[in-house]
């Protein structure tokens, strides 16, 4: 929709991935919408997923004992917070839809962008208790999450080798994004594209962007489990 | 025991945290009994957690479009993995007990600590499809996730701020360490150790030192849900 802000933060090596094309067919859609989008691409930037004392610029605030969640939430009320954390915050306070590109590693995202979770929605910028879910700080943002998986639709039914799907997209989807407060809108998952046909992975990417045509229409799920 | 050995995988860059606290208890309780104890300590190792090319020695099995799962599987077969990976996977060939000590992080571990979990745990040495679970390749070994939470335990429970603890713990412990074959045993979960008194948080580490003295002893959990 004409004017709309989309943040898309990525996480892939390849752009010629499954994954690379989803992201590609999201800017372009988008993109003919008329959304202004912005792209984290994490493996490009090397972002840094370790939470560490350099995400502070300059004193601590107890230098005795190092407390990440602390220290964080009074560099962000102190605008002392690393340079790649604030233009991070630039992006997200901007953005109206935020969708999450990724691989499902390990039944959750990689590293890279558990990192992005970690470091960039702290305290006093994402949430700040009691402050949480729909008072979250990022409410009235949506967010989707969008990824690849390994194995088959099948795998990930009740009783499947990987288990029920709702049970892995509970801590992202409720213990992270709704908590801060976004409306969580349907995860978009494409199932296995390393084992599919070419037509098949043709109908992941064309049913995406179908999908995209009239994403601004959709209402959040719930995101809880019963 | 005497003879066994233990792998305690420790994610904290604070030594005087509680998390430092609990390894520290475990390794001087484990050692008392004869164990031989070796500390992946990520933040002070630096652990990288970011699954890239860097990861592979030499030439690449598909140059042509980077698929970070077939690459390191090929690498583990061929001896090609990183250095750091291979000591990694050293020091948990040893173990019989590898302990996860780390911090809840929205709902998960840390991302240092999920880089491990998608670095080591590589397909060739932790899983062979369809050998998993059961037929895992690190079966007849044991795990354990010592976790702190931010929230206590009333947060964790069904209705609660963050939800039933046992979503949490699935991705984890079913959805990693059983799908790699580990005997799981049941969590050590430390609640809200930063809001409890001085005498709270003794009794945390003196039942965790206390656990740690019949631990050879316990029978693993079933890891599911229903």
């Amino acid at each position: 929709m004409a004017g709309k802000k989309v943040l898309i933060v990525y996480a892939h090596q390849e752009p010629k991935s499954m994954n690379g094309s989803l992201k590609a067919i999201a800017v372009e859609e988008l993109s003919k919408q008329g959304c202004s989008i912005t792209v984290s691409d994490l493996y490009e930037m090397q972002f840094e997923p370790r939470t560490t004392r350099k995400d502070i610029i300059g004193e601590l605030y107890n230098p005795e004992q190092f407390n990440y969640g602390v220290e964080a939430w009074e560099a962000c009320k102190n605008g002392c917070l690393s340079e790649d954390l604030k233009e991070e915050h630039r992006k997200v306070k901007e953005a109206e839809l935020v969708i999450f590109q990724f691989p499902l590693y390990w039944s959750s995202m990689p590293a890279i962008m558990k990192g992005w979770m970690d470091r960039v929605l702290v305290q006093g910028f994402a949430h700040n208790l009691p402050k949480c879910h729909e008072s979250g700080l990022l409410k009235n943002k949506k967010a989707l999450l969008s990824f690849t998986t390994g194995g088959d639709k099948g795998m990930f039914s009740k009783g499947g080798i990987s288990g029920d799907i709702r049970y892995i997209l509970w801590p992202m989807q409720y213990g992270i994004l709704r908590f801060c407060g976004f409306d969580v809108l349907a995860p978009q998952i494409s199932f296995a594209p390393e084992h599919a046909a070419l037509e098949e992975r043709r109908q992941m990417l064309s049913s995406w962007e179908k999908r995209l045509k009239t994403i601004w229409e959709e209402k959040p799920i719930t995101c809880i489990l019963e």
